[in-house]
């Protein structure tokens, strides 16, 4: 408990309302970078808003006094070099890729987080023991090229050039001619491959509504959940609409809206964090006067707990294959993507929780739907993930919004956290 | 029952024998004309192929000894002058036109059954007490103009060239303009408009599988359903499948498929004749990890009961309304098409009854669901239609196929119904 006397209550105010300015600035300044047209914020990997606002991040750290890089992916680090500095690093930071018409949030806020913490911890408390590092992540969201957590996963060495030889964006340009063209590539710069990493940190907002709904500042994410992705495809009979009567149908569409309903009925059932979703879906022939001859439609399903997932899934195929079947219809499903859970370091859980605790901010514990960077940094170091409040819970949109006090709570927690583990020495 | 005399068993299986080749004659000749790349027909309305088509047909009607006329929309008429030439005349053909990628049954059936019937009476029985006229109608699909039962509208005046001013293809071809291409329009020809037609005899396939179910020759139109489409509009929120829980979702899919199986589930418990199909569905954004935000689509429904069918659109507006307010959707719907039921004249039912039961054909009353030229001609002077058999139902489709037994029982009703009519001078 000694370490909330650090800091007093008007002191913390000072500080939320100090970030609270600071962080709006930056990201702001962010989302000049790359407007779209329409009110959003569209930044795809190696493209001329990418490197505009990458190469203004290492402008913006080499003037905080950090000592900048790009790895050879693009991935840019700022360091405050500490006493030892062959210890490895602390790293904070998320991605400054973005969705098509994304929100200036996602991503860039947990730039700006560690942009801020480590600004303000430089100033106030000089060289840390341990060297801290933000990363601007190069890329995370899959937006522009069929490939996800190019960034991280390059770091942890999930990711690599030999994955990326084939692939194209929607204008046909290859991947490593963008990425060549932004001046990375293989041999181009330091190995993104790193093995010196102590501990990865990511601030995000939440893309939920649950810290909102609940009424708490902060989220500390408990695991990553898994994810499943399946793919259905039923066949009934196309027919004429008007001379077609009901009992002698096989209508495809009328199938799949009984495997809907029965599979949100048994999302509920089983209940939180389990949630499943049919998010596209294609009838055809898809004409007014035409019974529906086929639909394809997928199904996404996560879960904090990999077996209790697929024990879901299974229970989806068997479902669907016996509503299909009462109904002579004909149904193929295949599972095209597997993600497992990722659980977060327990001790940083368990710092997070504590940090919150002793400077009176409301925080739980709670699953990550959402996949994120650090499901990646976890393979190589613990990692802690924390969220603050997103408004009604959109994400990926222009509408994205979090308040800046909500903002800065997530910053303060971050600076007091990176304080602890760089500065103190508190234990990993 | 004097009339059955007139066909011994051994007469009647020569002329269905005599039919069952011909109608296949006739029917694989039209074929020829506008063959698709996919093994279907596509005549559309004043295309290259439909006008030749037109042409060969005008030249086997005058080899018939009929006298042909075009009228200015480009109906073909081809005449079996009777006795008194002033006497309205009786008509059957149906339409030449097809949809994309028809089959070779669906309209020109009816044009085949009508030729090999004149064709029959005048060689056997010479001159009509009254005139027996084929018409190949030029349009009915609406497959090319967004306008249908453009041939037998013209004829009724529920047609007419200021309706069609605007109209383009999907190619931006007007519709006066491809007329115009083929000799056909305003001023062009004779008025399509006519007063002197005594009755109005339709023969086509059902497009249905309940004359095959049912084991039935032959089926006689009681009444052309009505239709009524809507158009509906569910929203709800766009939200990430993986951070939005189950209970916070408000999922526009959802919603709607409860309302496709409530829609079926009454559709079934009213019953024959209605029928009620979700034709045409779109979900928004349509993107597996998101859940959809919006969903739009169609209910097309039908009966041969205007009043039960207006009944029934208001059960649907008030219970989609009432299962989306559970779900905190938003919804509108909008009727957007509407056709009245257009019940056949009862007398000529009755004929066509005696002929297939003197006959020994067998034969049901039935509700068409689809609409047809029929109904157009019924404006002005008493209708009838009757069906021969669709495999499975199919139509609109290169699949589309009756047996050739079938299709030469439907000629021999004909012909006897033409010969009662137009020799025998028979009560209309």
């Amino acid at each position: 408990m000694e370490r909330s006397v650090r800091l007093s209550p008007l002191e913390k105010e000072q500080q939320l309302s100090y970030f609270e300015t600071e962080v709006m600035n930056v990201l702001n300044w962010l989302a000049t970078f790359s407007p779209d047209e329409e009110g959003g914020i569209t930044r795809l990997l190696y493209t001329e808003g990418w490197l505009k606002t990458q190469q203004a991040l290492q402008l913006k750290m080499d003037s905080c006094g950090l000592v900048t890089e790009f790895d050879n992916v693009g991935n840019l680090f700022g360091r405050l070099l500490g006493e030892d500095e062959n210890a490895p690093s602390i790293i904070t930071g998320s991605h400054i890729d973005t969705v098509i018409q994304g929100g200036k949030y996602d991503g860039a806020y947990g730039i700006a987080a560690g942009l801020l913490a480590l600004e303000y911890l430089q100033r106030r408390y000089g060289k840390p023991k341990r060297t801290l590092e933000i990363v601007s992540l190069c890329e995370e969201e899959g937006s522009r090229f069929p490939m996800a957590y190019w960034g991280s996963g390059s770091i942890v060495g999930k990711r690599n050039f030999e994955q990326i030889v084939h692939l194209q964006d929607s204008q046909e340009v290859f991947f490593a001619d963008a990425m060549q063209r932004c001046g990375f590539g293989e041999g181009i710069g330091r190995e993104s491959r790193r093995d010196d990493i102590a501990a990865f940190i990511e601030v995000h907002i939440e893309q939920g509504a649950v810290l909102e709904q609940d009424g708490f500042s902060i989220g500390v994410v408990e695991t990553i959940a898994g994810q499943r992705r399946m793919k259905f495809e039923v066949i009934g009979e196309s027919n004429h609409a008007g001379t077609t009567p009901m009992p002698m149908r096989r209508d495809a569409l009328e199938g799949v809206s009984m495997m809907i309903l029965k599979l949100r009925q048994e999302a509920l059932r089983i209940g939180a964090p389990l949630v499943a979703t049919v998010g596209r879906l294609q009838v055809l022939p898809n004409v007014p006067n035409v019974v529906p001859g086929k639909v394809i439609f997928t199904v996404d399903a996560r879960h904090a707990d990999g077996q209790a997932l697929d024990r879901f899934c299974q229970w989806v195929m068997k479902e669907f294959a016996t509503l299909a079947a009462e109904r002579q219809l004909e149904i193929e499903g295949t599972e095209w993507f597997r993600e497992e859970p990722v659980p977060m370091n327990e001790r940083l859980k368990q710092h997070m929780d504590d940090v919150c605790g002793q400077m009176g901010i409301s925080s739980k514990r709670m699953i990550s739907g959402a996949g994120h960077d650090a499901q990646m940094f976890e393979h190589i170091c613990p990692t802690a993930m924390l969220f603050v409040p997103s408004r009604r819970g959109i994400s990926h949109s222009p509408e994205e919004y979090t308040r800046p006090r909500e903002l800065a709570v997530g910053v303060l927690v971050l600076t007091e956290l990176l304080y602890r583990l760089g500065y103190e020495g508190e234990e990993l």
